[in-house]
């Protein structure tokens, strides 16, 4: 059995991948830290993942000692020394921020100076299915788990990658994506029964989506917050080279994604709820007015963020990909 | 106290106008009338309105005795033959359906044969905020009352007319859109905690939109179903001529709107909680990647539908438009 | 125009208050203030009230130079204070708290100290329909608004009193009765898709049923929250003296309830949808297993909180009961 | 492998027995049926579970073929044929509905004459928990699925059997417990943000807790329904003989259930949504008021329905009680 520890297992991406390892044949969870919630067992928190580890501050000794791998659910910023400090003591890592997953120009653009800027060599942007990562994965120390509206974006979008000329990337996400922390946004009284946008004037997600498609694909980000638990719709409107039919859209959609294990190509529009608590993707294409449409559609806990990462665990410990994910 | 009848007062849209109507200082509800559910008194199927009156079936002669104007809340195809027999016995009429709301060759393409074709010589479009309609309603007997979805993605596109090439409209609207009857996407359990698209290739409120702006303007629009009861986002992508800074959208937005008593021009993106229970919009405008974005946010009953017909109502009667309207 | 202050704007209830009395015919809203979010525009929080005001810190001279009444929307404790300052500069005053419904001795049990004890004997408990409440009320300076849960338990078991030994209160109750404060059994993740009990083992809100209703009977009161915005359900299973059978209590509630302008005795178990955004409560009665049942539904900011606390004011200012409150 | 069939599969329960028996290492998904949705796949209405089998009409030869065992998930009345047809047939059933939870004569009170008396005989509670059932479920050829109803509040009320004099019992369910059809009460908009009471004058799933109960508690049992998908709580009432203590309930509690898989004895009141998706009961006991409180809280669909029905299939093959059902 392959020991896992989970750094920052009080939020809800880090108490879900301690969940998923939990009950993973293959996998045995030795410890999980937290920061503000450190001393507290964690099904405490979590009653239904049936942890009961307490959650320690993060000693990377302590963690060294107990686990060979990591998934690192801390904010970007405070992600990057913990992943130092792991990989100094020889763990393999996931790490679930944007800390690792761009260039240092483009991450130090949308965030800060980077933390640690020597591991970026060695970091490969975990998404399996697009760009030949999923070689890179399994040879990989260190995987940047991608983000959320990015992985159900670029899950959309990859496969018109060769035609693609401008894409509107319209996120419809649920209130969990929006992190366990309490504020005035995800107070229920504010997020039911409502929808609105928010960063309109630039995610710095659509960095990871400028990374991982063509040069000169011009991209339009605009997330929105609708009152869903765990869900994320990706719509994106593609303007193409060439005269796409709905035909060929759906020929490409299935060339890309037929021997995927996590990726379903469907017939009508994706729901969120017929992907809620798996790590599947739903991929729907056609033509409507003069774009190229493309749905996507993921839980943004599982694939967007834990079931990833432990699909990504998975491909660096050379077990079977789908490995305690397919339910 | 001019007398007001509601034909189809048992769907959504319908039973609001009722209640809007009956507690309008300038207007009496007379008379209610609803197809299967005729013969119900209105307060069994909408305790929130408060109305005593009972459902009768429809008897265009007894609506003439009794009101001097109607509201007609029935489907398209269904609403025309009963907006003739109201517009015969002289009774003026603001129709929530379609069917008047395109000029006939549209109309044909995207329903069916016209059931009324000799009314669309009298019919105006009822949103006042665009294209001189105002003045048309002023003098009109029949007004059509747009789409919600129209309404929405209209006051959010018709500021940029001028410089609009090409608009996709991304529309999130609640599940009262769908209307009263209950169908597996209707039922709590499919759309709660779940967002998906509908309509994907091809929906008809395009129609409207292509009618109302400025010819040869491209068209791409798909609506979304998202867990909310009353509520509708519009989230427009505009790719316009010249090249337009975030100041120059917004002085367009204030220069459209200051004068409306019911459009807010706001300075974050709007909520549609904001304008929950409303006549009001809540319009946003910026830059974002190559696109002008605006966010266009109404209640899809209100503002969409009911509460927009009696403010053509009040126009068409020489009432002030905001009467019974502005709690 | 009588000119009100509301104290404490910025939480639910107050919000709400400042918004009724800013459309209320009789009344003029004349300042607002906040604690935290002084000097913030109301607006800015509720756009959905459009008060323009800017919310001062809470300075009683000023308030005494701009209004004749206050309603004051304080947590307990904190109210005191600011009723007493306001009191003596001769304001007539509504508290939203729970610092001035009680005798001294059951206060002091449930919550500490009491802050103004010397006002108590002023006091009047403001649920005008029972207990010759509405009276008092017309003659009183200081009104203490009833809780929510109190206010739908009192109106479900008045009727009863002459008969009641016993009584469970199962309260139901949405989200906005915790509170803006955004805490995690407030957040849309944890309370969505969920029920559960709270403060199982003593709610201090029965001590007001124990006050209003006859000495002796005994109270067993459990709240549970759910997944509801605005609405407060209290499910009241009543030992009773004597064989009532259904007709008899059916019969109690209306000889109670039919000339009040705000309660409706209702023929079939009451949603709160159907009271959502009014100050009415609608009261139902049957007989089920060995117990007389009673549901009471409400709106816990409006009939539990504002609407109810402007029904107050309504009284003491010799208005209308339902002025600016039936819409 | 053991073989087993799905009759009624295109329901809520139904559906979810068939995904939970296709993930059961040790029981294989033979056939699936349904009735108005003969024909269709079964992943088209359930695309979440992944079934690629053709739902047929029910054809007990047919499925006799197929099949070692039956879940029979049809409606009271209906269930009762397929019953019999199914054991004529020589398969083990565990059946859905209230057919055969009850004594003829309770059955025939509360529902109508019974369809196939003759197999009353033979028939056993499925709730393994309570008055040793599970010995009798473990030789069974037919066990009766308890209602979702019965089995939280049962759970929650059989420790204190000795003890117990009257219970009421207050249900919130979930909307997936009123079933897969498409009703006024079940359209989003009538079901979220509302809470209402139903079946006010006797619910029939009381008749569950008189049987399973000692002879002369009293029940009083009213369902409400709350904007949750899947979720049950059970709040008990219980007057109990002699002066329990907060310890002692906690107590009787932990005797009935340490050895227990499925249910939990917490420590505060349990939420339905740490046990959304799960097997388990989670189920809290303190004194309040004057009575026994004891809070149970279930997945309506799982514990309630599906989940329970695979655990006493797993009873009656002799497998391991917990296979296929602890995730």
């Amino acid at each position: 059995m392959h020991r896992v520890a989970v750094i920052g297992a009080a939020g809800y991406g880090g108490a879900l991948g301690a969940g998923i390892v939990q009950r993973h044949p293959g996998l045995e969870l030795t410890a999980v830290t937290a920061r503000s919630d450190a001393g507290r067992r964690h099904d405490e928190l979590y009653p239904i993942h049936r942890i009961g580890l307490v959650m320690a501050a993060f000693d990377p000794d302590r963690v060294a000692d107990l686990a060979d791998s990591a998934l690192v659910a801390y904010p970007h910023k405070a992600a990057a020394g913990a992943v130092r400090a792991l990989r100094e003591r020889g763990l393999k890592v996931v790490d679930f921020s944007a800390d690792f997953r761009l260039a240092r120009d483009a991450y130090e653009h949308w965030y800060q100076p980077h933390e640690a800027p020597e591991l970026l060599g060695e970091a490969v942007y975990g998404l399996p299915e697009i760009n030949g990562h999923r070689e890179q994965i399994r040879g990989a120390d260190l995987v940047a788990g991608p983000g959320c509206n990015s992985t159900a974006a670029l899950l959309g979008l990859w496969p018109l990658r060769e035609h693609l000329r401008d894409a509107i990337v319209d996120i419809k996400t649920g209130v969990s994506g929006a992190g366990r922390e309490a504020t005035q946004e995800t107070h229920y009284v504010s997020a039911s029964d409502n929808v609105n946008a928010y960063k309109t004037e630039g995610h710095r997600h659509s960095a990871e989506l400028e990374q991982e498609l063509p040069d000169g694909v011009g991209i339009t980000f605009v997330p929105h917050l609708i009152p869903v638990d765990q869900g994320l719709l990706a719509t994106c409107y593609a303007l193409t080279d060439g005269d796409l039919s709905r035909d060929d859209v759906v020929e490409l959609l299935h060339a890309a994604y037929d021997a995927e294990p996590f990726v379903d190509v469907v017939d009508a529009p994706p729901h969120t709820a017929h992907v809620r608590g798996t790590n599947r993707a739903h991929v729907y294409g056609t033509v409507t007015g003069n774009r190229v449409l493309v749905e996507s559609a993921i839980d943004n806990l599982w694939k967007g963020a834990a079931g990833q990462a432990v699909q990504d665990l998975n491909l660096m410990l050379g077990l079977d990909e789908t490995e305690g994910l397919d339910r």
